[in-house]
């Protein structure tokens, strides 16, 4: 394994693992300090994934909503791009271990974010997939398309409902987001696209063991978000579980339906970052961090985002949500410029929470920011104008704010392409 | 297998395979006919092929030039749209077979396409990708962007002068358009996104067996075509044939290149339809096909498009253009209906040639229409404009033209992603 010499070895080095909101927020924060950035990912895009459930279900393009790493930090001089995959870190060595060589730092920001969690039943995976990554968008937004495009093929009405009945599993807000988002394109895109089966007939089942449905949120939004969710016919299950899944359909409880689509919304685990230092972690894998976010023992290590478990003042997890994550990346960046310049550091990492927002359908959306709380017709234009707003380049502003346009003055989705490969399957 | 009974089954149906051009304009011609149309495509949109090198290249993306079938089609209520791949024709019984069922036709069109031949090598398209799907399209983008990443990464020179190599094989417009936008990629989108290689230092190589590139055009064009490529850095052997395509380059006659990537332009074969007819085919697989286009022995059996060998009056073989594939479909949707209205059928198919076009890059590219020969920068904004016209939907014509002119005027290639999986390689 050959060391890959970057960087010109007189200034300290930093590497910063994933470029997520944290990691980008962290190199982004250290541009002008007298440095060198390593930012090292596995993808070689930053992707804005509070829209990725938009890309799932054909209304945006993976294109939209992601952007070249290289290219947000091409006039960030101090700072090197790599593509690559981590497989350890040699704290001894102060290295990070990749497929194709190691990588020398003398500051480590882990930013590897988190992916879902089947709680135990791994195996369920392949017939719920969760939204996390492009591919996983491309791949859902192929299985609801499949869905459709199989229902008018068969002549079986059993065959037909089954092929009809989505399953979300969480009602988080991507649970929510999509539950929504599958009922509208079923009752309006798709309306007149079909000539055999009604796509109105469509069943939308949003799953949630807990009480109610977007539990971070105020009592009397998430009550709003139900109410608007079943006017599109979303059947809203609480206090349930899943039992089983299997390529037929779901089990909840002790009933059985049958769901050719089931999408897995619920639980969070973090990436192996805590294994590769041997650090302790939450029930979630995230690292157990010092109040400055550094890893216990290792002083020179830091974990961010939705890598590291991270406690507000009331004790409370902070969420793993985009602003939450760019909060730390930017506090760590403060810390590690202060290191390097001995000043004194920042001290202890405090979240400011701005709020939450989740978007149902067309003109509804719950959003609580500060002491405000909207609901309806203005939160939804606030939810789209918000994040139109946070996209990070003017040219991806301009492109979803000209497709959200487009879909709706026309109720069309542009985006309904089934590029991952499908096999054909005979009705059952 | 079951059959699927779709249609009134009072009007004579017509079942039409592929919905490239040729297919979706003689589904399009027959929208008033009385008559029960079937469409049926492996893949739920139709694509746009002329613009997929710019897929290939990150300036467009896949969502920009391909539309599903069933919303272009959604208002034309005498058809039925399918997702479907077609195994054989069953003449006697008049069905087209699928693995989930089989289609009654009245009338067949077999509008099925092309791909690209390695004549006898097949074992080189792992190698040397050719460019005619979506899928294709992504995979060669990601193989051209992960040559820079693995250049950026590696420390030997002879590797990084093999990962900055790119070869095409074949100087027809696909070929010239390939060359001119990854020799542009190189040198102004991602000039100043690395911070180890010199992406200027980027070969690129157009290999020709013909003594002249594009050699359906005019001398003139073709020369002054060559005089652009060189100005943009592209080398352009002709006369030179692929001996062997290996992972670590190519042999050129006897002479070995290292190249990373090998894309394959030349030649061209067509999709299984004649086979499934037992009919007989020209060396490309072509179907030959009466005057009307018609197969001999089945009277009810259309090929159109690449699907058949046709040519003009001149003995000439009609080109595998999008226009002559409009036009054949549109001529066998007109005998179609007249068949059906029992009029008088148009008799013989005639091609009209309306002319070429093939860009180069920025502000160069050849057009003949008619006696009209442009070539430059009138060439090049009329290439563009004929293309956005040609556009099935306003709401793509605007992304297309949104998105050129954002990387006219910033000369960004906002594309660039990899989302199809990728290994990490040990630099060699």
């Amino acid at each position: 394994m050959n060391d890959l010499p970057i960087g010109s070895g007189a200034r300290p080095q930093v590497l910063i693992v994933g470029a997520g909101f944290g990691g980008l927020a962290a190199a982004q924060h250290l541009a002008r300090e007298p440095i060198d950035i390593i930012l090292v990912d596995r993808n070689n895009y930053h992707l804005f994934q509070p829209l990725l459930y938009q890309v799932a279900t054909a209304s945006l393009s993976p294109n939209d909503i992601a952007w070249p790493i290289r290219s947000i930090l091409r006039s960030q001089r101090n700072t090197t791009v790599l593509l690559g995959e981590v497989n350890g870190v040699n704290t001894a060595a102060r290295e990070v271990v990749l497929r194709t060589g190691s990588l020398h730092y003398d500051f480590l920001v882990l930013a590897t974010g988190a992916r879902h969690t089947y709680y135990g039943h791994s195996e369920w995976e392949q017939v719920a997939p969760g939204l996390k990554r492009i591919e996983d968008a491309t791949e859902i937004r192929k299985r609801i398309l499949l869905a459709f495009e199989r229902a008018e093929m068969t002549d079986s009405v059993n065959e037909q409902q089954r092929l009809l009945t989505f399953v979300l599993v969480g009602a988080g807000p991507t649970g929510v987001e999509l539950a929504g988002a599958i009922a509208e394109l079923a009752r309006k895109a798709l309306a007149s696209d079909f000539r055999r089966i009604d796509t109105q007939s469509t069943r939308v089942l949003l799953v949630e063991a807990d009480a109610k449905i977007l539990a971070n949120f105020p009592k009397q939004l998430s009550t709003h978000a139900m109410r608007s969710l079943r006017r599109l016919g979303v059947e809203i299950l609480l206090g349930n579980t899943i039992t089983a899944c299997t390529n037929e359909g779901i089990y909840i409880g002790e009933e059985f339906v049958p769901a050719a689509t089931v999408l897995w919304t619920a639980g969070v685990q973090a990436e192996p970052a805590a294994s590769w230092l041997n650090a302790e972690s939450d029930a979630q894998g995230k690292v157990l961090v010092n109040e400055d976010l550094s890893v216990p023992g290792h002083d020179n290590i830091y974990a961010i985002g939705d890598a590291a478990h991270i406690e507000d003042e009331a004790g409370r997890m902070v969420p793993g949500i985009a602003p939450a994550a760019k909060q730390t990346g930017k506090f760590v960046a403060e810390t590690i410029a202060c290191r390097v310049a001995n000043r004194a550091s920042p001290g202890s990492f405090h979240y400011r929470h701005w709020g939450n927002l989740a978007t149902i359908g067309r003109h509804s959306a719950v959003v609580e920011i500060g002491g405000l709380r909207l609901r309806g017709y203005f939160a939804w234009w606030f939810w789209g104008i918000a994040h139109v707003y946070f996209l990070i380049r003017a040219r991806n502003r301009m492109l979803v704010a000209f497709e959200w346009l487009w879909s709706y003055l026309t109720f069309e989705h542009g985006t309904r392409l089934i590029t991952e490969r499908w096999k054909p399957r005979t009705p059952g």
